[in-house]
């Protein structure tokens, strides 16, 4: 048996990328500490499985701000799909519908927002970036006409992570690979500062609902309620930006503490395994984000690889949920779990 | 001086088992975290030895569920042991006997179980998975009829556990090694949802006592005694089910906390050393059992191996004993441990 | 991209200093357990960063004893750096004043105090380390007369620490490469003892503030204001002195605890990455020292390699800083800090 | 320079001894998880130096159960010195007394011990194991006569510690190494169960003092006391007994707590640093044994090389003492210590 497992993907990824394409979606922030501890953290976490229960129909599927997804496994916004397939976003987003999920498409995609929507066959949201002005606004415009379902907007990127291995590999975007969404590389680079006074503003631009991607802090987390977010994304960017800030799922408690049910929550950062899956919902996630493994596949195999990551994550979580003793999501409760040891 | 522990059969065993079946024996679910924590978690758990007693005369005999035996080392329910030897359990039965402990026979033993209990020359207890109704049922008469003393029911396994490591060797049974308390590997794929419901219908169908084998909760433990339960086995299937579950070693404690003295509490998972038993037995189980030495001693050197594995244990357990100043089981305490450093 | 981080120009000193001299810079006192605990300690804590700020604009600029720097990264004290450089210190001092930065001057430089002032363009320290009494006297009495704008006395230096590292490659400083503020070895070679009384008679010699350096507990702190040192220098000698000392890093709360705002707090050992300044200055410290970093920049690329270590460092720490959400220094806090996990 | 501390002589006698002493002297039990920890755990706790204090004459001589010794660094008793020198112990005992310190002759000593006290220039405290009664006696009178000042009673070795790797490397006694304190091998075989009566008796037997090693827990150090114990060495037996027994310096504290200043408490296990020798006496100790390093420096370089390694002992401990902020060992206080971070 040749593929068994997501990290299989991994390695028939790299395989197959461009050196300079692998190290750029691999790398992390400066020393890749937190892109470390974000997959280190979860083998601290202990299951406490329950038995005796039937779980012999294992019932996985829920809805997101409404929408509903085959199960609480979602595709994260990851940048430039065109160097892992020649249609890029164009190739991932219909495996993902096809596995019955909801993808967020990434504002930095190698193809524009409407020719992805026009070919998604499930749900979408949209990933913004704080770019100047005219182009934010025209990006959330654009979004929601193109029917995205919510807006995640980044918030931890005021400025662009230093992937130092990229930047040792020498990353250099290969001419076909565009930033879809943006006019010209320029476009691309303008940062406005955000504010929660701009994240007011961009609330006025449309009536889909906005989710906070990047909130590590009950602190913020509170303000993100306060501003009317719908959802809250806990996130460090896949240890892309602040090296060394805390891992997502040690972060998740004290949000999901902080914001009780006033509004979602999701996580992403690690999520490898099934069991991964579990833990971050035993630590009160509604669902979790899967960035790199989809690349993995969609290099390797392209659509089909897409579609066989959310498969094995699938039915890594059916297992995991079946082997704990929960027949559905509501099963999980933080009683699964036991820190350290 | 050739072989002087365990560790050594393992060696060995590596040496002669197919690499397919070494694997199969092995192997642990997906990342082998919890296979690899059951054994970690005993070396941070330190001996405070006490001294100055007579330790002269080591007395180690003792009962499990009223069945006298030489030692608290049993004899775990591992699958197939025609994969080690051509006479399967029918070599290791004799040579457990012949060493004064008790064998949980498994339900997927290579040959049947009266087979196995004609040939053993020790107590037996029958290990039970849950099949389809008609299989189990009988399975639980047979068992009775051929004078198994206690049915150790699994709990831990609605679904089969993703041994990755196996999978990725091709394991596949040679044609000659069945399960042969099966009418036929079809019978041993149906699994019937388990529930407290069936084993209370379980425990009519005979007057030998039940253990639950597999529990790692207090939670669980709690319903086990309600539900009439005579022993408990915590366990996580020597790492084999769901991956990240709690070491059976750190989900002791609080199980024979929650229990008391209303049921018995063995344990499984990791045990190499006699001070891997004393630790057990300092935190509450009244035995523990091992699982894969056994196989190893039965792959390297027949029923001989199986008798030396056993023999090995039991001297190093009374060497733990004697130099911690225990000369009877009743002088092991919880004061003998003391926890990380 | 050749040079991404400090550690590029650790690893281009490596290759062209001579091997004594490289063994003398890096080597630790025995083991070098506190050599690689202040480095270790750094990735044990956990940044909490804030969004949603305007941090378009970083202002890190700050005055340490009244004296305006551009960052809050100083030079810190190491010996000879002419076995790095030809013009040693002479070379140093004016890279560190063209990043607007000051640098605190060995007592043991290669070149004499004042040949490092006069080229010096910016503000400079001075280190003391307790000679006779003659000669500590005349240093101080020439550091005020060059100008320098305060002098560091180290405390943790009653003996020399056992550099192994540097016995084994027997370092046998070349002739060329003198103690530039000594009339000779023997000079160099006679240490007084040093006590609080003696700290009390050096600060009548000079109207200069003093600093201690090496201060590694709250009870020292409190002797250290109770006599009258303007500022703290929290440090174990980057390793070189007693080994199994406290890291830096470890030692710097009880100590910003104690002191409060009775005197300044600066720290070094470890400081590597801008995110490694602000955990510094989030615990209380109101500036970093880097040593070792600045000799591999003089190794590598002479002044320009000194310069290209503090801005380096400079844009990582403005990186830091707005990833985190902090504007200017007003705005680091504890709060952005996780302790382990 | 070739010889810095003491790794070196181990490293040198390694190369000297015949592989099966070797494996012998260096063997800890079954895994070696107590001998390794021993070590480890120093690592784990951190000196907090004071500074500003005269320690330009450091003061180490001190007194054990009234006995002067130049320093609080002891021989501790190790078996079978004839092993690594032709003269054995005789060898042995000479360069530890021109160190001015005491020397723990081991009851298992290749050369007797009326010899080894005709040739020793230090005060010499005998080890004594139970072997069979009359010979114990002998062995406590003999000691007597020979002028031997206290008795050290081993309480750890009801059995033999079993020696994995010294098994496998089939340590055999050359014919000319013998126990030199016994008829025969037969004799030296044979134990007498101890208990706290037999401790009485043997009380009974002699004027001098008795120090009981190998006590692990506050529990037997009360007892100790409670039966007239002038002293306890906490000791794990070089790891070499019971393993995963809890490590000395572990143990220490507690040990200290119980016995407070009703007899004195000294320790070994792992003492390789004088800045180890300043911990355990941080943690009560009133003075440390060194074990394998004696014997490496009497392998590597006969008594001189004896008196090297408590040369470096002694210089570092100086060294530690100094840089610490300890004028005497009056100055060491549990303040100078931090545990883990």
């Amino acid at each position: 048996m040749d593929v068994v497992n997501v990290f299989d993907y991994e390695r028939l990824a790299a395989a197959k990328l461009a050196p300079s394409a692998w190290d750029y979606y691999q790398s992390g922030a400066d020393d890749e500490v937190t892109l470390g501890a974000n997959r280190a953290a979860f083998a601290r976490i202990w299951l406490r499985p329950r038995f005796m229960r039937d779980v012999g129909q294992i019932e996985m599927a829920t809805t997101v701000l409404g929408t509903p997804v085959s199960m609480p496994i979602l595709v994260a916004p990851t940048a430039l799909h065109g160097l892992a397939h020649p249609d890029g976003e164009c190739a991932t987003a219909p495996a993902v519908g096809a596995e019955g999920t909801l993808m967020i498409v990434s504002d930095s995609a190698s193809r524009c927002m409407e020719d992805i929507a026009a070919v998604a066959t499930g749900p979408l949201w949209y990933q913004l970036y704080a770019a100047d002005r005219e182009t934010t606004e025209a990006h959330v415009r654009r979004a929601t006409e193109a029917g995205y379902r919510a807006i995640v907007l980044t918030v931890d990127a005021p400025r662009w992570g230093r992937k130092e291995r990229a930047l040792r590999s020498d990353f250099d975007q290969p001419p076909q690979v565009i930033y879809g969404n943006y006019a010209s590389t320029e476009t691309k680079r303008a940062i406005m500062p955000l504010t929660w006074e701009v994240f007011d503003w961009l609330r006025t631009l449309t009536p889909v609902p906005f989710l906070l991607k990047g909130i590590l802090t009950a602190e913020d987390a509170e303000l993100a309620v306060a501003h009317g977010a719908a959802g809250i994304v806990v996130s460090n960017h896949g240890g892309r930006q602040l090296d060394s800030a805390i891992p997502s799922i040690v972060a998740l408690p004290e949000i999901v503490a902080a914001v009780g049910d006033r509004c979602a929550v999701y996580m992403d950062g690690g999520i490898r395994r099934g069991t991964d899956v579990l833990k971050a919902l035993a630590l009160g996630a509604q669902a979790v984000l899967v960035g790199r493994p989809i690349l993995w596949g969609l290099a390797a195999a392209g659509p089909a690889g897409v579609q066989s990551v959310l498969a094995l994550l699938r039915d890594e979580f059916a297992q995991a949920l079946a082997l704990a003793g929960c027949a559905t999501l509501a099963d999980i409760t933080p009683a699964l779990l036991r820190m350290g040891f």
